[in-house]
Order: structure tokens, then C-alpha cells, then sequence
């Protein structure tokens, strides 16, 4: 297989086929927005850094091959092109905050000719996209001053290599503490209904030699109990100005129990996840997904096929239940609404040695 | 569909196929101990409840049709099926308890001949089912007394009809909600890894057209954060007699979740699940089953296919998290050791109105 989830060269933007993993390695070329829209929403494209960097990319394509009569005809399309990307997933920021990215930069070379307005947008697309791999790389160097040799981490959904351009979120701490230490020991939550844990981390670690067992969502607590687990952590699609946290669905249910067991608790993400406009957790709009992702699995029914279902894709863990947030520029510890308001590059008291 | 999910008359025992549900109906005639025993292992039939009532019948069919030379040899047969039988689940301890009664029923009337213990067998296997049914009855009239109209009420994997051979534990208050107040409001985790929720719950809920909607098991924590769950009910495989309880994977993690919501979380079993021998809830086994149970859906691969899993049925619910205990001899409340130990008649504080 190809090394990476997503690729760009000589203007061709392919992407791994995530809904076909674990049972097939696929890769698909995208040649229109349609079809890009289409990835995102279907999750062929999913992780929300990654979601980022492809819909740069896109969008790119999507204008490069059109010819444009005047530069309002570009900013035109440039603008209804972004808004329909931004209609595809609703939670997480990253998409929004690339597209708005590319968006700004174009406006600020407003009086260029259009040709040139392209490069510019393929070049601010790259821009985004050789951040993402070093911003995963921060997060790592961040995330690895928490991390104890031996420690048993608990991970949910897949917020790994999968999910990003660069080694992942939460997983790049997982692949930079395997460097460092030789081993650790990863325990992954299946993350129903889509399974991105069963199907991508549980494929991720074992593709990278990591030492994983899988388990079902409702096993995490018992495995708690157990004193099996040292440390939880997990990704995020958006993260209000207080803390609080949008991630995949059942992320708040482990933030309870990590409090009830006593166990650290970490969110790992880039600033590209972090929405400032936002007061709180509650102002960040949650995706329902279709009713038939929990009435079928890979196209099987498992239930009554009437029964009503509810599935929400995310859910909102409160700042107060987040031992800290693992970032590029370092880590951001308790309260998290001061201390991400001051900057992040503030000392702080989570963990044994912190960037200053 | 026939009405019941285990059929005993004139000596065939008929049970209906749980792992066939939601898609088929399917009953299945039980003609040998070894037929019996798998389908206990395989799930086709169980419900810790029904598993006894099921046992019974299927020892006493094991030794009708045998010729006995002595009575000597009666008794080392019906040790050696009794043994057996009780290895097919090792957590639910209604399965003991129902063969060791017809064994200790069989013992007292030793001097009679082995035609005369046949039929002595056969009718403590008639009166263990014709309790089971009545226990469903008195269960649904002690809880009835903790539920309010409009309460809404989550369950996990299934304690209904299905699991026992009247109404259910967890599900016969459901019912008796629904009868007496018109109406009833039910959210149902799906229960991975075997989906007894989505499989067995939503259907029987459906069939009798209770106001289910069916969440996977990491929804629960944030349905509760948004204040739609009134009450938990679900049942138990085995209570040690200071009220530690074993349930279906996932049931502890609910536990948790209730307390720091502060949502009553009750469990509603017969006696027969209370095993009295053992003194914490550490002492009862827990089963671990196959691992393909997770790798796998309806046959269908869904993670990588050598990835480590850990998959115990059941898990451990510390007495200190149970609201109540809800038994046919009326309400146990805290502390749950003292009143289990202090006998079941005794008045309770818990709830609005209480057996005495």
C-alpha cells in the first residue's frame, strides 16, 4: 500500500478509500467537487485534520480546469464552491477553518489576475497540508511529556495516521511513546456504529506494529475497573473557546468514566480544531447521521428494520471532565477556558515537564 | 408466531432460536442433552431465567428414554447430565440453581423406583417454569411502584420475554408501565458484542408496541447529559449476597454513567439469580467468549482479521451503584448486604411505595 491516506502530485488528488478498510486497500482519484462532497459526506474521506487538507485540494481542482470570464465570476465560484463544501460535515471546524483559510488568501491577492489566484490557492492547499504533517509531529512532542513507559492507553475512534496527513492526533503520542520506549500497550474502543476503531486504529496500529486489543464500547469500563487502563486519549472535530469538546460519539461517555476511575483524561489536537467564535460545547451543532448506519453493518440488517434509531455522529465532553488538551504549541491544562484565552504557550501544571 | 419463547408439551420441548432474531421465527425441537447444551453455548437460547426453565425440561427429556439397571445408576446419570449442563454457561447461576433443585428434589425421594423420579423430575421441571412465569408477575407488581408516568427508561441487552418464560425482569415493569399508564418511553442499547439489544429488545418491543427508539451502547452517557433518561432498569445473571451483580457486558459502564448523572439505576431479577455462597461479586465467573464474536457481525469480517480482542460477556456492577434490587418478594434497597442478609419482605426506603 501507498504510505499515506491522502496524496497530492502533479495536480492528482488521490485518497484512500476509508469504508473499504480493513478488508480492502483502495485508493480514489477525485476529479470533481460532486465527488469530493460525496467522500467527506459518505466518510471515504473522514478525520477531521485530514477532512481539512483534502477539501484545500479540492476545491483547488475545482476551479483549476474552469475558465472564468472576470475575477467576480471567480470569487463567484471560489465562495459557492466553499459554502458547499462546508455543507458536507457539520462538526468538525478543520474543514471550515481550511477552506476559510484559502478563502482569506485569495481575497488578500484580490488584485491578481486568475491564473495566479489558482497557483495561490494550490499553494496555500499544500501550505495547509505540509502543516498538518508537522502539526502532528508538535502534538507528539507535546503529548509524549505525559506518557510513562509501560503506560496502558485507551484510545476511541481514529485519530491516527488515518485521520491526518502527518502520524495522526492522539496517535502520533501512541507512535512517538513506541519510538521512545520500544513499547506500549494500546487498548482501542471498536467505536460504534461506524467502527472507525474496529476497521482504522485496529488496521493503523497493527499496519505500524503496535501492540493493540481491541474492544467494545461498553467493555471500556469494566476494563477500567479492572485497573487496566493508565490513560485515555482521543481526537477532537472541534473545541470550543472554554474546552469543551465535540469528538466522535461515546468520547463523553469515557470522559465520565475516566473521572469515576481516576484516570487522566487527554484530548489531543491541532489549533485547527479550536473554534474561538464559540463560547461552549453547546454552540457547536451535532451531526445526525442516517438511521440505517445502526440497522445495518457492511450491509447486513442487525435489526427490526422499522425500529426507530437515534445517531448522533459526535458528542460534547464538557471542559471540566479534560485532564488537558495535548496541542502543536504545547499543552493547555486545567481551567481550560483561562488558559486557552491566554495563549497556549503558557507554562502549565498538567504532567510531569510542560512547554513553556 | 407462537406466543412464548420456550413450548413444553406433551414431553417435546420446543424453544424459539434467539440468534435467528430480528430476521427469522424459528423453533427449534430439542431431542438430546448434547443438543440442549449447545444451545445454551450458542445462544439460541438464553436469558438467565430461561436457561433454568430450560434445563429442567431438558434433563428430565435426557432421562426419560434411558433404561436405568439400578437406581445407583439413575442417580450417576443424572449427576454426570447435571454436570454437564452446567458447564455450558458458567455466569448466570439460575442455570445451577434449577438443577440443583430437581437433583435435591430427586434425593429426597430416592426410595421410590426410577419411572416414579422420572416423573418427580418432570414436575419440578414444570413447577420451576410455572414459577419463572409468576416471578415475571410479582417482579412487574414490586417495580411498577418506582415508575412514574412519562418516565423515560433506558435497558440494556434483553430482560423481557425473550429471556425468561413469562414477561421478563427488566421488561415485565416495562409492560406493567405501559398497562397501567397507557404509555411508556424506552431507549435501548444495542449490546455489542452480540446485539441482544438491537436483535432481541428492539423486536420484542416492537412485537408489543412499546415506544422503543434503539441507541448504540456509547450513546447512553450523552442521552443522559441531555436529561432524557429518567430511570435505568436491566437484569442480572447472578447477585452475590451483598448485592454485587453480574450482568451483560456493558451494564457496569451504565452503572457508572448513572450515578454521575444521578439517574436511579435499578436491577430486577428473581431469586433465583441471587447466589447467596459468595460473598462479593469477584467470586462470580465471568465468561470470556470468542473472540470471532467481535471480529465478526452476522459472519461478516469487520476488523482486521488477527487483531487481539478481549471479550467478556459480562461484567461486575458494584453493590454501591444500584439504586435497587428488584426481586418478586418486593424491593431491596441500601444497604443492600444488610437487607439482602435482614430477608426480602422487609420494608424498604427506596422508591414511593414499598413491600413490607
Amino acid at each position: 500500500m501507498k504510505k499515506h491516506s491522502l496524496i497530492f502530485k502533479r495536480d492528482e488528488l488521490v485518497v484512500l478509500d476509508q469504508t473499504k478498510l480493513p478488508l480492502k486497500v483502495e485508493y480514489l482519484k477525485i476529479i470533481s467537487l460532486e465527488q469530493a462532497f460525496k467522500a467527506i459526506k459518505s466518510l471515504k474521506v473522514r478525520g477531521a485534520p485530514l477532512i481539512g487538507v483534502f477539501a484545500g485540494y479540492s476545491l483547488y481542482l475545482s476551479l483549476k480546469n474552469r475558465k472564468f470570464k472576470s475575477k467576480r465570476e471567480f470569487f463567484k465560484h471560489l465562495n459557492k464552491d466553499i459554502s458547499y463544501l462546508k455543507t458536507s460535515r457539520p462538526t468538525a471546524v478543520n474543514l471550515s477553518w481550511a477552506l476559510d483559510r484559502i478563502k482569506r488568501k485569495a481575497e488578500d491577492n484580490s488584485g491578481k489576475n486568475t491564473p495566479a489566484l489558482k497557483e495561490i490557492i494550490k499553494k496555500e492547499a499544500k501550505a495547509i497540508h505540509r502543516e498538518d504533517i508537522l502539526l502532528c509531529r508538535k502534538i507528539a512532542e507535546s503529548g509524549i511529556k505525559l506518557i510513562n513507559p509501560g503506560d496502558r492507553i485507551l484510545t476511541h475512534c481514529n485519530a491516527g495516521f488515518l485521520a491526518t496527513s502527518g502520524e495522526g492526533t492522539a496517535l502520533s503520542i501512541i507512535y512517538e511513546a513506541r519510538r521512545k520506549y520500544g513499547s506500549i500497550k494500546v487498548y482501542a474502543d471498536e467505536t460504534r456504529p461506524l467502527l472507525q476503531g474496529a476497521r482504522l486504529t485496529a488496521w493503523e496500529l497493527l499496519f505500524r506494529r503496535v501492540d493493540v486489543t481491541l474492544i467494545c464500547d461498553n467493555m471500556a469500563a469494566y476494563l477500567m475497573k479492572m485497573g487496566k487502563i493508565d490513560k485515555i486519549i482521543v481526537g477532537a472535530d472541534r473545541i470550543a473557546s472554554n474546552g469543551d469538546t465535540a469528538n466522535k460519539i461515546g468520547t463523553y461517555n469515557l470522559a465520565v468514566l475516566a473521572k469515576h476511575h481516576k484516570i487522566p483524561f487527554y484530548v489531543a489536537a491541532p489549533s485547527s480544531s479550536f473554534d474561538l467564535s464559540l463560547d461552549k460545547g453547546e454552540d457547536i451543532p451535532i451531526e445526525l447521521r442516517d438511521e440505517r448506519e445502526i440497522r445495518f453493518i457492511q450491509k447486513k440488517q442487525i435489526t427490526p428494520l422499522k425500529v426507530p434509531v437515534w445517531n448522533p455522529a459526535f458528542d460534547l465532553t464538557p471542559a471540566g471532565l479534560i485532564t488537558c488538551l495535548i496541542t502543536e504549541k504545547g499543552i493547555i491544562s486545567q481551567p481550560l477556558k483561562a488558559n486557552i484565552e491566554r495563549g497556549w504557550g503558557r507554562p502549565s501544571k498538567c504532567g510531569k515537564s510542560l512547554l513553556s
